[in-house]
């Protein structure tokens, strides 16, 4: 067991190299190095051998990682070998475009409870599910083992919803609200705000021409 | 002229601050610390004044930094003192969210020209404008100067409409495909992918009780 700790980017990158090493066995190939695994990635070979290093030593020197026992290696880093219940919160649009995105299931993820503020929505369906209001977040989390949230909502619910379901026992949060949320240590979020994407772009846009 | 290459997460770093700064000023704050945006953004007092180094001296030595000023040079450095005309490509429930998103205008990036191949959804408008087939893509947006994109696409059609698009002038790709697009250098890519967003989250999960 390793005990430093990882930083988060390499959290992050670790996930890439997660479909990377899919793609490969997919291809049927068995042995990657660290040099193809960086090109495919567009990291160096030096940052994807210290990335793993964080988890113990992988590779063989001058042969490569075998593409088998590196995938499940990083799956089982990642917890990626067993199922996540996820809750989803706000059924509009986007809300309902995450609901229909097969990826999710396929992956692993299966979202199990519907919520919802608006009367309109509230105890219809939508993918199979009842859409409950946000007041039964702390009733059905804790049963159904949810730890993981989805926030399709606008940024001036989203805080209000996030410390709800923190306290249902969500610990991760996907978060589509353009807004920072305010959680506390032990609970995670990833941000999913386009503006973000968008501005951290035309820095690149202003300095090329064609 | 600051000649040094930025690398890519200083950039991103930089919208943050961004935010930030302009957090500051809604709230009538004149100075602040590299420590005070540290704290803001959860990264370290010395990383905020190496970053910002990239582009210049901005802070003074036991004073900080003057909030308008190194807003307003922030705002110059990302290309945000200028609008950005937006093309949106796929008008499903996603693509509909992000039309409706408020945000975009709000900040510069307006959406100019929609586009779908689904033969029920072109010629009808959405958001006040008219949906045009995927074939138009060529001779709408030189035209009308887009060079920013956002891709609401399946993943099996994402990669041949991000070609047409880079052909057509586009160096910009919001994708939300999940699929990693291959684009020539001068073009960015920033993938809005929900599951490498939670995979990089249950990493955490299987880490801690409670």
């Amino acid at each position: 067991m390793v005990q430093r700790v990882v930083p988060d980017v390499v959290v992050r990158r670790l996930t890439q190299y997660y479909y990377a090493l899919r793609h490969c066995q997919e291809r049927g190939v068995e042995v990657v190095s660290s040099q193809r695994l960086g090109e495919m990635l567009n990291v160096t070979a030096a940052q994807i051998r210290k990335d793993l290093s964080f988890f113990g030593g992988f590779g063989k020197q001058g042969i490569g990682y075998h593409v088998g026992s590196l995938l499940e290696h990083v799956q089982r880093i990642l917890g990626l070998q067993q199922e996540w219940p996820v809750a989803l919160v706000g059924l509009g649009n986007l809300g309902r475009a995450l609901l229909q995105y097969p990826g999710f299931a396929q992956e692993g993820f299966q979202i199990v409870a519907l919520f919802d503020t608006d009367p309109r929505k509230v105890g219809t369906t939508a993918g199979q599910l009842v859409i409950r209001d946000n007041n039964e977040i702390a009733q059905v989390l804790p049963a159904a083992g949810v730890r993981i949230a989805i926030l399709a909502l606008p940024p001036d619910e989203a805080q209000e919803v996030a410390d709800r379901l923190i306290q249902a026992g969500v610990r991760a949060l996907l978060n589509y609200a353009p807004i920072t949320l305010k959680v506390p240590a032990g609970v995670w979020v990833r941000q999913m705000d386009p503006l973000l994407a968008l501005q951290s772009m035309t820095y690149y846009l202003v300095r090329v021409t064609g």
